[in-house]
């Protein structure tokens, strides 16, 4: 069969999948969420293999990480399943409902998009939550893991095909130059989200006339201001840096108003010394952490525009809110900035003024994530100001269509002499 | 000052823009209503002499049609003004909360897109109406109009500057090289809005790395169901083709059920005979346009992938709804399809299967257009999936952001024994 056929195959697939009702939907995950279970001991013998095989490659540890799946993270991803079952049906909700005139009544009603093509990195685990999305949002999905992951995710994939009739939507592609043709497919894919490096992701963007959804960086900013109150302030700044530091949402910069420099510095430095954490600190924060015991070094302009994922971080002294927001804006990469303050007033300015997908006050940067936020799973976090931004759930799988019902109704009526008027009232609460 | 400064200013007044009030922002417009209201004279002067030089240089008369500024289109372009003016606030909405755990809360909140980069054709009132949108969903605008109308824009914009102090946020550009410079300015723009032919619409898409919202083909078809009522059938193909063929939501496109093609197409014919109209028929139509006294010509497949824009139409007999929604499927440019039926269950599938911005029953296709949906007004049609669909008003010129207001909360406290449960309850109704 030709890649065209292929693909031809998903999108009709997809179009019997939104077919069936929400139920009939949410059944195949929960049949799917019980063969993995069934199935564990097969996904966690082909995922050892592909470590082992890692191991020998010489892989990094952090992608190491990510590459595992073990009992812990199965059942994780099984939940996660279970979850997004248990969502809302993204499908037919009525938006809009206006009444045009007499007998003519106009609905935006959210459809699925279509065919999403998704290119992932390491970890298998996202390939069970993206596949669930899809599935109860009556997309197509087209696949394409790392090649650390193959054996797990042709395992993985087995077993979906294995036990849903209609699997015919869901497709794994295994060989690299698949993402190329992938980029090509414009009247089959309606959406391609890249995860992996930014320079991936720039590389996707640049050579695709489909839309593409994701983040390049995740530079992301605490900002502890005059008024924060200092045990928030640590705990925040320092989750948000060490809890997961090779994520997207974890803080790589972090900006203290002068007059709560000279207390905060010296109390987070102290909480960031057990992790090592190496800082990057500009000039007016460098004497404040002539007692750190990590690694100190003078903060450069590029510091502040770099995504270390790692246990590093840069920082700097500001005289007001505006200098903390115009920095923001200069160097973040949009993705998640927070503020700590007990000021309302700064806190409504921070979320007025900081044009990022996610903007928070008062706790950890890392909560940006669809699972956290309530949205049963993510397929990734959009940077993009258009359709979805933030962690992208199901509703950022879906498009709405104008369905205008009349009995008749012509355009000329409205024109000229004797034209009509329109009513237009909203039918919607 | 240069370019890029230019643009920043933009963007800066963008930001004043959306620190007011609903109220301030709609009092902007009337105030600008009243204006244009004052300097009609001005402005008719204005356009007289585009008109005059128009006509000197030899353009279409279509073309000519769209530059006419008249006592009664700008009556209907003040009124425009008023109608945007008068909509609900599109800032500040609160799309979803939740309540993550106690004392954390999610919020999903509406705000400003940044700037929108807007190329238009002729038409001068697209000016009044695309700045009244910025103006109201607190937007910066960069426009750049068609050449011919040039005199008649830069009256329109004096007057605006002359009138609103926050006008900073309204840029107009004259040369046509600035339209290569706004593909580039990534950071100033966040929407391009291309309103033009085809070829420059895809020219903007192929040239830029700014989000393009648009449509390049308006294909639109009306299918003819088996059970239609004659009458609406006959009205709503009349209207969908010749009330303003130019329309990119005008019909190109007429497929019959072949039980109501007798019936059917030489009643159509009669009410077409009229106008002019040329068909290109295919060979199951053509013996039934026999008594036709206009231009009757054997249809090929171009013809049904071409967008006339003027009084020629194709027309095909098909065997079922099944093909119909096939054919739309192939040919349509997911702009604005109808159908005609008085079969619910046929209505339903045709609403379900036809993956078009705007699906229609029983009514004109001519209906497409953003002020007779009951959204004020327009910026234009967007056939993308994506973000918006359809008629794009104020909605379309808002994005995202999530706010996340907590007391403290880190995400180590949700990881490992003893770990917190999210609540994730939501507090919408």
């Amino acid at each position: 069969m030709d890649k065209e056929a292929e693909y031809r195959n998903v999108r009709n697939a997809a179009l019997r999948l939104a077919s069936l009702s929400d139920e009939e939907r949410s059944a195949m995950l929960l049949k799917m969420a019980a063969a993995f279970e069934e199935n564990k001991e097969r996904i966690f013998r082909a995922n050892r293999e592909d470590i082992e095989k890692a191991g020998k490659d010489g892989i990094s540890n952090a992608l190491l990480h990510r590459l595992v799946l073990d009992e812990s993270k199965l059942a994780s991803a099984i939940e996660g399943v279970k979850s997004v079952a248990s969502q809302k049906c993204p499908l037919h909700e009525v938006r809009e409902k206006r009444l045009l005139d007499e007998g003519l009544v106009l609905e935006k009603v959210t459809f699925p998009l279509g065919v999403i093509g998704m290119v992932f990195e390491a970890r298998p685990d996202a390939l069970i939550q993206i596949v669930s999305l899809a599935i109860k949002s009556a997309n197509g999905i087209i696949l394409k893991g790392g090649k650390e992951a193959s054996l797990t995710n042709s395992t993985l994939y087995e077993i979906i095909r294995e036990t849903l009739d209609g699997a015919g939507s869901v497709m794994l592609l295994s060989s690299h130059s698949d993402v190329d043709t992938m980029l090509k497919m414009e009247g089959y894919i309606d959406l391609i989200i890249p995860r992996g490096s930014n320079k991936f992701v720039r590389y996707c963007m640049d050579n695709t006339h489909i839309p593409v959804m994701g983040h390049a960086d995740g530079i992301c900013t605490v900002y502890v201001d005059s008024c924060a109150d200092m045990d928030t302030a640590v705990n925040v700044c320092t989750d948000s840096k060490v809890q997961y530091p090779a994520a997207c949402n974890a803080a790589e910069t972090i900006l203290v108003h002068k007059d709560a420099a000279e207390t905060f510095i010296p109390l987070f430095a102290s909480s960031l010394e057990q992790y090592g954490v190496t800082i990057h600190a500009d000039e007016r924060s460098l004497p404040l952490l002539k007692d750190y015991s990590g690694k100190v070094m003078k903060a450069c302009e590029d510091d502040f525009h770099t995504e270390f994922l790692s246990l590093e971080l840069a920082m700097k002294v500001v005289d007001s809110i505006d200098e903390a927001i115009s920095h923001i804006a200069e160097h973040s990469s949009h993705h998640t900035d927070a503020i700590v303050t007990c000021d309302d007033t700064n806190r409504e300015r921070f979320f007025n003024e900081v044009d990022s997908a996610d903007v928070f006050s008062n706790c950890s940067t890392r909560f940006a994530d669809g699972y956290r936020f309530g949205l049963g799973a993510e397929v990734g976090i959009s940077t993009g100001k258009l359709h979805a931004r933030g962690p992208v759930g199901l509703e950022g799988l879906t498009t709405t269509k104008w369905l205008l019902s009349g009995n008749g109704q012509i355009v000329r009526s409205y024109t000229g002499r004797d034209a009509r008027h329109f009513i237009h009232k909203d039918l919607l609460p």
